[in-house]
């Protein structure tokens, strides 16, 4: 099966290894004739790369992506566009002792246990630079959806680092950028560094929550069974490295709210239907509403730490794990640009598969369409 | 897109209307040589059916499966398996008024913008009845799993109703079937029983958590990255009718813990790797480690309520929704047996996708294998 | 995986044995909106039936077809379309010394290698029996085609019966439906008639090679590789029983052209592109080119016959196979529909991926477009 | 769609134009613990290379492979494979006029109006260097086969050149691999080279037929129906360029053929099952028996000849063709590595199905097994 791949027409198939030559992936199903180069697609790198502060790894990579196919003269072909991007900064002496021990809630025992045999390098293929490969596939998802869904806006930012979530009445989309932590909320932003500054001391690490919201989406993405749209972004966003929960709209708080309270009540407004509330994060019954599209997905603790703890090594002996090597303290900073990659991704292919299925045509309400 | 289907190797494509004829699903890639007939599916429906207690819809069904091909003498014949359960008590005037009308939170306006057509008796399509042939498919996955790792159980209870979680110092797992909650707590059992009596006299409903454990899971089913295991469970469980979040293991928890907290110690026992913790929920970069798999999925209060919500019709004018019928306050009760199902399908799912691709072999840790 | 699966966009899973209580199938991905109901598919099965001449077996089956979902007030609405057909006419008696015995050329053998177990009862999943719910999910397609490009017209016809090929010179496509060959050939027919009737007497069978020709396809419909129309085509054709080739246009003679002779050459004509020949049967790099498209297939004759051939049974003792039983002479007369339904599924699923991956846009040549 | 990969659980994914800077393709699914490197598929790849006789194009290209991802210390390690060959002489400046022109009997023409754009260079997608991916992805198939099933070998020939077929009776296995045509009847080799100089010199091309024989497949590989073993050796050999026609054992000739004729009789020998003939080319009812799987497909004419042909440009002018550049005069010579990787994939892709489905286990016949 292909379990490098995701995505029902617009596919994305990702390859490469933390120390190989290189890492990158396929993209195949993406429409003709829009425009892309390199240049569409570098910014997002840009974004996820790694060392551009101290709250992410050391490790110098330039992510420089390369198009060897699918475009020519700088528009694509409906053909297959293959990624790659170099890696550069191999030092992979670091790892030495990985490739015997098992870091607590890392995939090397089980990778070990399901394959008999690791690329222990750099965590090998469950390295969390396999992402850069998502993020260069996600550049090509926007570049279509841009050209398709001029509206369609999408944006990444955390909202909890560790014990401390954001106050949404700071919140404030122009902040986003303007802090190493994707933060909307400035004042937390200050918080977090210190709060990470001291656990990176500590020769520990953090957990965090992103939220990634669409604006713009149409009405009539998804399906209503198991290619359902939150299905999809569900498999998308968990498929990410350490993510343990995802939630649509209320998630898991939709639990403790009545049927009165989850309501979202509808009318018909000037621009169409309009809703007063979005419990359902945009999505019901697995179709969008046409109501921003809003996803979160929770990221563990990076298992990479200094502090020592307990486990054993390929000859089953006990043995105090310490990962030297350049990880992130929170890993979660650098899957914001991943999580909206996995977005533009997902949004993509249904737009596709809407296409082929309904042709684009919609149900009217009233006469306002 | 084959957008009614689910599985890799091990796939079912389900069918059916709420008020149509019949409903059911093809199971396909189910092994040969194993014992089947109706009456090892039929326990499983009869634990999801509704009518059984006044805190589920009063519909009766016998909800009795068929068994129409791929079975051959009481053993499966490796072919496609059909399984069929008619629909007996289609009251389908109760929902008249649902056919202009479209319910806050309900999947009514969705499928009408994307499709303009829409079977409006009961919801259709989108009708919690659809998860009668997901249990079926489960009836036989669990089949094929006695065979395959007799150790292997799944275990699905209700965590949380409304505001009111259980204490996990009072759970009994045998308890679970003691009451119409399928609640580990006895105490909080109780509890439920008076909170949702009111509620549906104030014709409201509520949401809730369930979580679904499975034990004896062999280490190494899964894949590092697109066909996670835990993906392909978020994907799974997200698919079912009104779910807004899933959780492995720690879940959404996991962003407040630090890396020392998160990390799972390991050492070696005499029956072979032992865990100090289970924040993984039993998967590490996306594979099996052998500890339980343990997810939790959240589901929203039914949006089917008596009490009156803001909305429009298919005019586009402005109505008060009632929704009169049969429904259940805690649509989340009967979602139990079918996030039951959903986990023997995934992973039987990845049993054979595991034997295809490793033949079974296993990484060995020291001698114990 | 999903083998009891064709078709990308638009998938068809069928299911069902020959002595089982019914077979059918399950379409998914069909546009909504379309009028459907029992009386579009009909007409294909009652083609397809048995019985209907002394040339085809004397099983006597009504094969009417059943909706049980996807259609909602004679309109599909988008969601899958459960067609059944049940069977009527079971008489399993005849079949018992099957059940032991290996025919030659039949699938008896290789069922029996794989599975270890199988419903020998008419073939079981093997029996031509399940073309039936190919024939009717045909019927869908075609009423989906009508909708969407009325100009396409499918016609199937048998072009060779044994060692007697039709004339071309003498192709009369008035008189397909007019003889119980679907002969073009009117002459031939009557020569076949005789032909066949002595090989029935004489306890024996024959082959056939069958055309599908399909005008008024839309140019662009394909992909150039693996998802090429004319790979899509042969797979269909090879995987309906007892075929053993597949061509298309000039087929396996276009081993024997030359570049010159092969060429279709091109002008630019009143209605657009015109082409001197047709060798290509209409496809091109795997996209149509708005030719007619040509497939033939050759049906190997039936295994089943009277005569004895030498073979073992499951203890592995040498026998002598007799197969009794009611047995189509030459099995290709059947399959002429069949043939035809699985054009109309390959376009429609081509036609839907072409609209998802480039909306229906299409290159100019001239000002003609 | 995945338009660009084959194979259901052996999946290949192939990217790359004839004259961007390399092509190649991803390896997802294979089994862990496979030894591979370069040296075993580069030799692979140096039999499909142009340019190592005047009867292939004379193109240079080393066609160097070199092995991206996916393999650790010289053994796979279970993740995705990047198989990358850089191309270096691309003599782009013949291609000038072929932008606008259309090629009769070439993709040029779909290319253009499906997609509106193309990548004229040497045929750019269409181009038969694709098939150097599908040579290199073979090479890994045939490492695995050779690690899991040490008997199973393939082998392709070329069996008719233009009008001249080979003499079955003059066949000499040991004679394929001592002349450029991969032909195993010595005398017709050396008429093929004068036949073939003939029309090079005449500005002409023709058409082949090659046959890939494998022998030592297990039964028991495939599936009754849509997954057939000969539905997707159909396809796949459909899918490679050129192809117009394939078929498994006797081909299009059983439609001639009677009953008691096609009857592959079968006996219990002292190493298990026998067959007195294989018109059913090791294959019934979509299974493999244990005979030889025999697959034969037709290679029609390089349409790119010196020869002036009719056509029309993008401007919808009448111009005559007359295609410079290097072309093969019998491109189906190349092809023989080709069918015999596509072989190696689909039988490794049915081991890998069967492995999950059936866990190889087998139905006996008498105490022989």
């Amino acid at each position: 099966m292909s379990l490098n791949t995701f995505g029902h027409l617009f596919r994305v198939t990702t390859w490469g290894e933390s120390h190989g030559p290189a890492l990158g992936c396929t993209v195949d199903g993406c429409p003709p004739g829009v425009r892309l180069s390199e240049a569409d697609i570098q910014p997002w790198l840009d974004k996820r790369k790694p060392g551009t502060s101290k709250f992410t790894t050391q490790r110098k990579e330039p992510d420089e992506v390369k198009i060897l196919s699918g475009v020519f003269e700088g528009v694509t072909t409906g053909t297959s566009i293959q990624l790659m991007i170099e890696n550069t900064d191999q030092r992979s002496k670091d790892y030495g002792q990985i490739a015997q021990q098992f870091r607590p809630g890392h995939a090397d025992v089980t990778y070990h246990l399901k394959y008999g045999v690791r690329d222990h390098r750099g965590g090998g293929r469950s390295s969390a630079r396999e992402t850069a490969a998502r993020v260069a596939a996600g550049g090509v998802a926007r570049a279509v959806l841009a050209a398709l869904v001029p509206d369609l806006k999408i944006n990444g930012y955390m909202v909890q680092m560790g014990v401390k979530p954001i106050d949404r009445a700071r919140f404030e989309a122009s902040a986003i950028a303007e802090n190493p932590f994707w933060c909307p909320d400035p004042v937390m932003a200050e918080e977090w560094a210190e709060y990470l500054d001291a656990l990176r001391m500590d020769h520990n690490s953090v957990g965090a929550v992103i939220e990634v919201e669409a604006t713009g989406v149409p009405a009539g993405l998804g399906a209503p069974l198991y290619g359902k749209l939150d299905a999809d972004l569900a498999a998308a966003m968990m498929s990410i490295n350490a993510v343990k929960g995802v939630e649509i709209g209320a998630g898991m708080a939709a639990a403790a709210l009545t049927g009165v309270e989850n309501a979202d009540e509808m009318s018909l407004g000037p621009n169409g239907l309009e809703f007063g509330s979005n419990h359902a994060g945009g999505i019901l019954g697995g179709i969008s509403s046409g109501q921003p599209v809003v996803c979160r997905f929770a990221v563990k603790p990076t298992s990479s730490i200094l502090t020592p703890r307990a486990s054993v090594n390929t000859a089953g002996e006990a043995v105090e794990v310490v990962t030297k090597g350049r990880h992130d303290p929170c890993v979660g900073i650098r899957a914001v640009p991943v999580g909206e990659a996995m977005m533009a991704c997902v949004l993509l292919d249904h737009l596709l598969l809407d296409r082929a299925q309904t042709g684009g045509m919609r149900g009217q309400i009233g006469s306002a369409r």
